[in-house]
């Protein structure tokens, strides 16, 4: 067997490992322990104060019981969802799942501090609560993303300088759209999706590999392998309106939301399926296509689901969405690799850039249309947040505010990706070479015959019984 | 390789899967543009119009907040539950997970529109809210259900149009008797067990395929698929209490029926695994039974679930149905093929028609020995709705109407069954051939010799190093 | 092929496993009726009473609001979880899911009833409620805990009546634990992982089986395995902050149990990856603990998560653990085996024994640091419930009895592991020989060459076409 020694001194990561996860928690622990508490409704003399400050009488006002149940869905998405999605490479499930873990946990760390500093900072403390958790395991979304594009090819700890970064950026950018333009986004189209997806792209296109398809046998998936990763698609289709009604206001914007988005969804895998039977020779689905594009209705409406929507264009987005998506890996990924010199593993570009796009603008539109008749005088101002110094706009403006934002993410995403591309191409961080890309061999213990011995009991010298 | 040969140009998709997908979907953006809008508790005026009318304090009264837990419960069950289920298969795995997913997403909208127009109609528009998404769901799973009769003999656009009209009388059906008969049936023993099973149960037999034993081979399981299959069982166990409870009258009804399941499918996996030990040779268990039998005590309880039916009295109805669905498997379902030329792929008939029978019943006696000594006053009366039109009816008439309730549920499943089975039988939908029966590779890309390449690197001529 | 002759008679399970399981359903079922009610917040007139009696207006003040999400969490984590946790080994993925599943299912009705006689025992009736269910499905996880220790090593049958005894034991303990010695652990790290895994580990190190490593390639995994038991590792994961959270009070104290336990994992994620990397030559990682160690983080602040520990307490305790179980792994777990003679398949000792002492510990030193200060004076009372005869309690005194705690639950633990242990021993039980262990031929219906026919479509003599 060559290919152990393919694996030069430079994919060891026996030091660099472990030095930067350890240097990385102890600088958490640190730091939550300096800035991190508890908020009131998570505190034990806090809530109790609360309660009679504000009159409560029933727990059941505690935010924890109006998002829990959508938290706990949003992180079986981020773990599960994103992990088993990308577990679609016949030697890479390993790398997929055990690596989103990791980029994960880390990130959500980091994303309580960072968007505690920018959103929740009082009296030098970040208070947090189950608000709090779902806004770091989205801000970890967007990781997750970028991550699909550079699949297979970078090391842990590129991954995890990666995080930190992105992480970092993820929140400047989320709070120059949220507190500076005051803008909606709350399945994150554009801070998560726009964000992350342009994001990966270009961090890709920096780490371009231009002999990467000499390996083209294992940027494929197998049977099994395909299985696996419909865990990720199911369980991130089934949850994406918890995803985005997470953190919509109480009552009925947490209701419409999640209505918008299972309409979505649901169109959405109707156009998938059409082209993708359209596009293959002998109408045959391609299980790329349904992994993946059956998903950017979720994604398309993540800025406006929690606004009027409606079911009917709810439809119409999702039914858009599986088009272009579809289209996208049939045309758009190969066009991509070959003439931008973009190698995307998982087709990000498909799934999260060209649907957030997509649903940053359908959000603008969605704003702008927005009107008292249809929102109620206080309807209009609730759903939109026009209060205190952002009494003076209308919808009109907000709709202008809302597409800056997706400029903005998109200039962020850019700038900050080929920042941190750059910084990954630095030589001490372990990367693998061409040959050991997509291959779980280079950073996990893999047995070599573990799935030939399976069921032929092969003796040690790898004779079976059969071919003796 | 032959197999690509023997897949006549009969089941070639290209053009009629994209034609009916789109055709459908443009379809339900028209009616949905026209009829669907939100509920006021998912609507922005409408909310908190709501809230000042019926003087509500707390938006923790939304029915959202109720009921959301359950919908994302059921949600699992119809898409990763059903779908991966039936991936036991060894080469069918795309088929099952990936058609599931297609007539679920497709159903789950034709849905909205006939229940919404039975039941919800109001000023020509049809309010949707959490409990229509629920509604979508059930009635699709009982498609669901009907699809695992046919699974791996029929082509995407027949389970398309097979969707369409099982809907259709779903709702009928449902109509006349929550509506009509005034029965209860919260978890769906009449409504989607037995109608969803006995109309699966008709079409596969007008289906029938004399030549199908010689693809015998391919009509079992593999290792690998028996464990993802577990996935889809244990998910559907695990989440039946959200799945009966999930329509319930708030508080007690909800509560009860949650533990009343929990109880019945307890008791069902113990008998189950007696049975399945006590048939088999040498006592040795079979998959088949653990993945399905074990289900049948959660089918059992549907429509008695929300009542008084004691956690005594759920386990032995589970204990009951885990030995009439294990006998089901070994006895019932290869009789049912070989006398009544009835194929039935997953044996729903086991997992869900006879179970759904003895909910049925189990629901009526329940229903009949009601006093107002178990229920108190009120809660007879709210139980069972005895109220306005139906403020005359006792506990024993409420009972007939049960017992009626079943016989119309079957009737319409026959019935109904019988017309869309002849429907499919007509030549232009792309069915497979006999020889290609339970094998993706009709509908779906798949590479040929993915599996053995896996691990033995062969390069493309076949060729694999060992064997050179 | 031999290896069904191995099977001698004594594995035949035909008679005494589904004597085993009819028995105890039908003992189940009378017990139940004998004793088991619905609590006054299930039952149809008892809810309308003290709706009445409390001067409650909204149903969502029913205990089942509070409760029921987490609920559904915790059962994912048992039956998907442990199951699929187990599911790494090659040849024993049916006994590792199919026998978790038998034995919570059966273990939760037991847990009902003892739970049930020693908790919410009132005039002769047993009255449930959704945080009974919790209540069984957490004992149950202890016999889920003890079971990985043995897996792959025992029959069904000694499994039954393993679980028979452990769930008593664990009752009792946990009521010496919760009502005598007055002590918290709503996330059991004393009653359920402490307890659990030294039981299972006395357990194992009593059937000890000096011939093993004959069987030594069979209790290795596969890449596929791998893969599934990552499907465990990651809902256990997801769900844990759940797991620590339900049965703790209303409002704050679930809300900071929740906030705790998310901290705790994330930490433990990242020292797991460190340690692993660390310690494996070329700093490849080891798929078992990524698959266990990082879960250590939930077990230990079972104790503590639901007490004012902070984030940053939590982390530190994640941070250790998560270096504990993987340095167990390394190094306890073969001098386990070699001079202890405790054989531990899942490593259970260190996902569950030691990182559950730690648990206790924390717990023991995080209650008596407790002050007024923190909690308010109103908090503290309610957060350790110094009330009634624990009225005289200061936090310095509960802390003493924590650490009490800890060592009857470890007391309890070995000497009933012990007697169970040699009650397993009873040559009627049909445990495996030695050759048999880690493979699911024994107790289940297995194709012999079920795997290589998958894709090779060999004819029904075995022979391939590559090797004819």
């Amino acid at each position: 067997m060559t290919r152990t020694n393919l694996m030069a001194r430079n994919t060891d990561m026996r030091w660099r490992l472990p030095l930067v996860c350890l240097l990385w928690e102890v600088a958490m622990i640190i730091l939550f322990g300096v800035f991190v508490r508890f908020k009131p409704e998570a505190d034990a003399a806090g809530w109790a104060e609360e309660k009679k400050r504000k009159n409560i009488t029933s727990d059941a006002e505690n935010d924890f019981y109006f998002r829990y149940p959508s938290f706990q869905d949003v992180h079986v998405m981020i773990f599960v969802g994103f992990g088993f999605l990308m577990t679609f490479l016949q030697r890479y499930g390993f790398g997929a799942v055990g690596f989103n873990f990791l980029l994960a946990a880390f990130g959500i760390q980091w994303a309580l501090l960072m968007q505690g500093w920018l959103h929740t900072f009082e009296n030098g403390k970040i208070l947090i609560g189950i608000e709090s958790l779902i806004g770091a395991d989205f801000c970890v979304g967007s990781v997750c993303i970028a991550f699909g594009a550079i699949l297979g090819k970078v090391s842990p700890v590129q991954l995890l300088i990666m995080t930190l970064f992105q992480v970092t950026l993820f929140s400047v950018n989320e709070y120059i759209l949220l507190d500076l333009l005051h803008v909606k986004d709350a399945g994150g189209s554009m801070t998560i999706h726009t964000f992350g997806a342009y994001f990966g792209l270009t961090v890709t296109a920096i780490l371009y590999r231009p002999n990467l398809d000499q390996t083209k046998d294992k940027q494929g998936s197998v049977y099994h392998s395909d299985l696996f990763s419909m865990i990720g698609t199911l369980f991130l289709w089934i949850f994406w309106p918890s995803f985005n009604s997470a953190i919509s206001n109480h009552g009925d914007a947490q209701h419409r939301a999640a209505i918008n988005t299972y309409c979505s969804l649901a169109a959405c895998v109707l156009t998938t399926v059409a082209f993708s039977s359209a596009l293959e020779k002998k109408g045959r689905l391609n299980m790329v296509h349904i992994q993946n594009a059956t998903l950017a209705g979720g994604v398309a409406v993540g800025t406006s689901a929690e606004m009027m929507l409606t079911p009917y264009g709810s439809l119409i987005v999702g039914f858009i969405c599986g088009i272009v998506s579809t289209l996208g890996f049939v045309f758009a990924t190969p066009f991509l690799e070959s003439k931008l010199r973009i190698q995307d593993t998982c087709g990000i570009h498909n799934l999260h850039a060209m649907p957030g796009l997509i649903g940053g603008i359908v959000g603008a539109v969605t704003a702008a249309a927005a009107t008292e008749e249809i929102y109620g005088p206080e309807g209009l101002i609730s759903a939109f947040d026009f209060s205190g110094t952002y009494a003076y706009r209308n919808p009109s403006v907000q709709g202008e505010f809302q597409a800056a934002g997706i400029a903005v993410s998109l200039g962020m995403a850019l700038i900050g990706g080929a920042i941190v591309g750059f910084l990954l191409k630095l030589p001490f961080f372990g990367d693998p070479t061409d040959e050991n890309c997509f291959d779980d061999d280079v950073y996990w213990e893999v047995l070599e015959d573990e799935e030939s011995s399976l069921y032929s009991m092969q003796d040690s010298n790898g004779k079976s019984p059969t071919s003796s």
